[in-house]
């Protein structure tokens, strides 16, 4: 039978995006990485999980195996106030909803406020998640310019001045792929510029307790809490497998997210939100999340190391205090799909960094590497690879 | 902020729905109730779950932490082979998809397939779940008859010769709210009308495994493969809150689905698949499945004595061999909201039948009565009171 007349409008803006052709050569025997995107499993704080089980198997009983409320887990969710407030931002039991990873949020706000043509404001490059996400919503993308200090609040007005806008979407924290920070100066400007133009932001936050120097910076949403839905993850420091994300928005769009995740997966699975309560009320996070810092900042600092020591001087580092990438920039015009192809041929693999844009001009030169994966010999060998490879695209 | 002026339009079919608010009055103190629809707790495989995580943690370690495939676990999906050969679908790993509960999969083929306006065709009654999955994509419904036997093949081949139809949606076994089960002769000639008219069936299959008496029938799926989504969970037979649904189909319409789903939440959590696979590996399935039955069997026996010694002869009971629910039709036009309001009152609750149609017009004078999560004592007293409740009207 015809399959293809079943589709529906909405699949033309989501076919097969080319980052998973490129991910897919990673797995070829002898090929060293850079270019995945994932915690690495040495993360998982192993030495725990079965104390974990055995408590929540203790505790909650068949309630960890029961439906549950769509909303989330009511020991988690108590749970994370105090995660919350940790970071600044103040709410209670009621103002945080738990969803399958964050990408269940963003789901949710591009399904709850997207009609075809609806305009999203993102940094330019973004996080190519949010993409997959809200494309199927078909969105019309809005990009704003950032530099090393993150979204340039002059964009950002300039934006809301020129477009009726459904949400702005940002990583400021460690940003995936580029790794920088928005700085405090511009989060104060841009909670302002928000206010002042009735916006509202979907804050992504998933790497911001993966500092490995400087000081902690503020989540927006503790400068415009009416105007903006932040949103976080377990995933990066207990277990991305788990898919526990978790969100807090002003009260009307969190009563509409609940509907709308109704009709999607009911609830997130009642036993690993259990799971992750436990972690949390154990003070498991505070006592294992300097292992995880220990394990990735030698990885950022040999890579850092490696990309001054190797690559040319027109090829810039953006500074990253955090997270899990690197982000490089060629010189004006370097073709960095070229580079890819040779890298391939030399077994290296990093992901070009013109797939974080919604504009296909933009980006030629960038490229995104990545740390968390690879130990530190291996990271030393990619970057020296790549920097092989780049001498024979100037020769 | 006017954060009503952000909402998609498709949330104008996504109102809170009234049987929610029925459900609510079920927690008040007091109230005896058939107004449920989830498994007991006592139907969980307990006492084999610390086993399972147990097992699961030595032997997939990390791995069941990680990120992984959207296409679902693989050792989960190589246990599910065996789990539809048992049901007549003879498939491999490659067939066989994982997503967040049926509901995950519900969410993915309406998202996958419905434009505004396109048309889905439903059973009247159907599935609540069904229509919460559908509702934000804003599809129009063409209803279709139903009886005893389920679906009425006239009625659906009426349905696909005047109207374009992107899929057909039953709940061919158990129906949820009737109960009721589509027989063997009329599954050949759906089969047949849908290949006849190249149309796509949706089969929902969540309750089948719970049978009380009588002969299996083959899903829909044996019998025209290449027209049919075959979607099954192991929410009844194992534990909801893990939230594992499957589904089988049509390999073009599998691969978008993947795409869809790494879009809604890139995949289902790992843990729970790999302690489903744990659980269907050890055989703990069909040594449980027994279990089931044996506290759900019962339950339904003492509903139907209860329906037949208790209520007047004119409210009649869908036949029923399994699942979770029975079906109770009034003489016509026998106002069933009116009824509600007087159980309330006498501390008794069901869920008014009328909610399970899209035509508002349609079902009033049915109930649906759920036997899963009361005992047996209760259910009869809920009978005797809803009885008593009925017997006040008619005076």
């Amino acid at each position: 039978m015809d399959y293809e007349g079943l589709l529906a409008d909405r699949t033309e803006l989501m076919k097969t995006n080319a980052i998973r052709e490129i991910l897919k050569v990673v797995s070829k025997p002898g090929m060293v990485s850079v270019a995945g995107g994932i915690p690495s499993e040495k993360s998982f704080p192993m030495e725990i999980i079965k104390e974990l089980t055995d408590k929540v198997l203790t505790k909650y009983a068949t309630n960890a195996f029961q439906y549950d409320l769509t909303e989330g887990f009511i020991p988690l969710r108590e749970q994370l106030v105090g995660l919350l407030a940790k970071r600044g931002i103040i709410t209670d039991v009621d103002g945080i909803n738990v969803a399958s990873g964050s990408q269940g949020v963003l789901d949710g706000v591009a399904k709850l406020m997207v009609s075809k043509g609806d305009k999203i404001a993102l940094e330019a490059p973004t996080y190519l998640g949010a993409l997959s996400a809200f494309n199927p919503y078909e969105p019309e993308y809005i990009r704003m310019d950032m530099d090393d200090q993150g979204l340039v609040p002059e964009s950002l007005e300039e934006t809301l001045k020129s477009h009726n806008i459904k949400f702005i979407y940002l990583v400021p924290t460690f940003q995936n792929p580029t790794g920088r920070t928005l700085t405090l100066e511009r989060r104060i400007q841009i909670a302002r510029i928000i206010e002042k133009y009735n916006a509202l932001l979907v804050e992504d936050d998933p790497y911001s307790a993966l500092r490995y120097r400087g000081e902690d910076i503020p989540p927006i949403k503790t400068m415009a809490p009416d105007n903006v839905i932040y949103i976080s993850t377990l995933s990066k420091v207990f277990a991305p497998g788990l898919r526990i994300g978790f969100y807090v928005a002003p009260k009307f769009i969190s009563q509409w997210m609940v509907l709308v995740k109704q009709g999607v997966d009911l609830h997130t699975s009642t036993f690993n939100q259990a799971l992750a309560a436990e972690y949390l009320e154990g003070n498991h996070l505070d006592t294992h999340l300097p292992n995880i810092i220990r394990l990735y900042k030698p990885k950022q600092e040999a890579m850092l190391a490696a990309i001054k020591k190797n690559m040319p001087t027109d090829f810039t580092c953006s500074p990253s205090d955090g997270g899990m990438f690197l982000w490089v920039t060629g010189p004006k015009g370097f073709d960095m799909m070229e580079l890819y192809y040779k890298c391939i041929e030399n077994k290296v693999a990093f992901v070009p960094g013109k797939f974080f844009y919604t504009d296909e001009a933009e980006g030629i030169e960038t490229m995104r590497l990545n740390y968390t994966m690879a130990d530190e010999k291996t990271i030393e060998m990619a970057i020296g690879k790549i920097t092989d490879s780049i001498k024979t695209m100037s020769s």
